[in-house]
């Protein structure tokens, strides 16, 4: 017996009609709020995701040779290849360029709850544009799109990378300086950062108040112990607007750093506290990423959101209901009223009714049993007494209630049972 | 700058919007019929595809190792897969199960018009019925999806593979020189299955009679010339069932062989004209590959569809009108209304009303500029003077009319102008 390959999943009907109705949830709001949906290649050049991610990336791709000899690679992520696709094609579109995108994206890492070698994410990008108002809008849409499956326990952590970056940059580092400062943050080892600090001689009352932003997490008066500063202003009239748009569940927490150096703002991070220890299904941010893919400078914010992290964090609060059903299934009782059957099918599937039939020639019983097991909420009956004077015997699945209806009448009858 | 990898895709708002149209169009017949949807993942081993298709495949995949050293290959096809599911998870399913997938297939080949690197596929199966009803059902489906893009000009053409097959059956060849003959059949090379025959010693008039029936295309009555058979009686009947379904567009052709070993019975292709020399865009047949991947033996039928090639097909008869808008655009005039303009958006979206807003700060004539440019059907304009006294004024982007409207009531009529 052939296996899947390790860390992927097949989605079996009542499990894909969960993900359908989930991924149809999610899109409709993005378009609902003038995003647009684009597509990328689920490969590129491994080159696109290392200039990214840098050459460390490799480790976690699954990365190979195509029969040109190119180095390919199956995407880890999909917003390099925005930023390629922006610079080829859509640089001269009208801006603000709102897009959005969902797919499957491919890491090899070691299988484990809620990580997948295969796994589904959204995203957005808003191009062209750095008010508040473009932060929170992004923002508004990283949590409408999870209200949208029905998930209702969730945080959002806003922070800005700006302000820690900016002590650094004030000290005048050079800019791998800063990124290396930057990166012992994001990993909160403060070992490291603190050898760092000595070894560039970082004056101590600065160190000292990196690590008091850092700590700072809560509503919008944490903002208070911050002095006056354009990140400050930025912040307060960023959190406004999202209060404005009626975005909840927001708090502050300057001590996010997220391991990339394109960001240059607002970064927010949403997590589902019922995931445990792997519980962020969303981050992002306002980034500078176009020039590395030799587009000019322009604008960027965005988010990625984990689908499947987000499934498993929704069904923990309730299970999602979406029954596969089917209005009518359409049964011959003999060989004799099978044309007549496929003649009732026919019509009914023109009239808009969703009709399914006896595929197999068995019993009533069995097609009883088989029309409740694929949710028909109706089965037409075509004896041959009854079709002989034009008519068939109708059964309400739900009430097992049976009656005799004119064939000119199934459709109505049916379209009322709806 | 980053290219796309050759024979690959980007997808653009415009074209993804009429993608997702035809996609949902197509997902949505499957659906209505009692087909449910499934879904596998983008790479397996290889030796799933080679089992399936041979050796010889490897020359056209994406094959190549992952790092834990396992051969791996991007999918080229998705039925070995669906064979695999089934075995694994979906063989005590109730019969008949009726699965449909979409997604993307992968094969490394020369791109021109039409073939890509990267291609997507519908596909469709019915296990577990050998009915003429269930072979009609697969067929009916298959039309369907295609009039539901809105497609008019294709030709079904349906063949049975056991004809053929049968004869040679009959004459006792082992089963590897019956697939020999099948195979320069298949590929119409008249030379080598002449030679093929003398070396096998097959009888003069039984060769005749199949380069007869090979030519055998029409409609139900060319079934006349052929000598009664199970063959002949099942074909009857499933045109019968065809028709009665409202199948348009069917011809017999019992020269249509397909490639492969594993087909048993009816076969069918069909083409759309208006592509050419690439114009069949769906195949498919009943056929026996269960037990090839482990599972007992279980009828089938199924079928894969080309999307990408019906959307070509579709757009040269007419352009799939598929366009973006969005119900509102919300412009605050100055600073001091930035506030009631996002208020106005929250309350539009709580509604159920698509809405977008100023995200630049831009004057009035850019707004209404950029509202046209993305498809808005109303633009609100939150003045100072206006929103003072608790309304705005509402411009319907179709007329250019524009009136003083209140704020409570902006909905109601924007609602009114859907």
């Amino acid at each position: 017996m052939f296996q899947r390959p390790r860390g992927t999943r097949d989605f079996a009907p009542d499990e894909m009609a969960k993900r359908q109705w989930a991924a149809a949830a999610m899109r409709d709001v993005a378009v609902s709020r003038g995003f647009k949906e684009i597509q990328m290649p689920i490969f590129e050049d491994l080159e696109l995701f290392t200039k990214k991610s840098g050459p460390g990336v490799v480790e976690e791709l699954y990365a190979f040779k195509d029969k040109g000899d190119r180095d390919i690679a199956l995407r880890p992520e999909m917003t390099a290849q925005v930023m390629r696709f922006y610079v080829s094609d859509m640089a001269s579109m009208p801006k603000p360029l709102k897009l959005f995108y969902f797919g499957p994206c491919f890491r090899y890492e070691n299988p484990q709850s809620g990580r997948y070698r295969e796994f589904f994410q959204f995203g957005a990008e808003i191009i062209g544009s750095n008010t508040p108002e473009t932060d929170a809008e992004a923002v508004a849409l990283a949590s409408s799109m999870l209200e949208a499956t029905g998930l209702g326990n969730y945080v959002i952590r806003i922070g800005y990378i700006g302000i820690l970056r900016g002590i650094l940059k004030g000290l005048n580092l050079p800019d791998d300086k800063i990124a290396e400062g930057m990166h012992y943050l994001d990993k909160n080892d403060e070992a490291k950062f603190s050898s760092f600090a000595q070894a560039n001689r970082l004056p101590v009352d600065r160190i000292q108040s990196m690590m008091e932003i850092r700590n700072m997490k809560g509503g919008v008066d944490v903002l208070d112990r911050l002095g006056e500063s354009s990140a400050k202003g930025y912040l307060l009239e960023f959190m406004e607007c999202l209060s404005l748009l009626g975005v909840r569940n927001c708090q502050l927490d300057l001590g996010i750093v997220r391991g990339l150096d394109y960001y240059t703002g607002m970064v927010f991070e949403i997590d589902a506290p019922a995931l445990g220890a792997e519980k962020q299904v969303a981050g992002g941010g306002s980034y500078d990423l176009v020039p590395l893919f030799g587009g000019e400078q322009v604008f960027t914010t965005g988010f990625a959101i984990g689908f499947d992290r987000i499934l498993i964090a929704r069904e923990r609060e309730s299970p999602i209901e979406a029954k596969l059903c089917i209005d009518a299934y359409v049964v011959p009782m003999s060989d004799s009223t099978r044309k007549t059957a496929l003649g009732i099918v026919k019509a009914l599937r023109g009239r808009g009714i969703s009709a399914d039939f006896d595929l197999m020639r068995r019993s009533l019983s069995k097609n009883l049993k088989y029309a409740a097991s694929i949710g028909a909420r109706s089965v037409v009956i075509v004896g041959d007494k009854e079709s002989a004077k034009g008519a068939v015997t109708l059964r309400n699945m739900a009430s097992g209630d049976q009656k005799e209806v004119k064939i000119d009448s199934i459709a109505d009858e049916i379209s009322g049972l709806k």
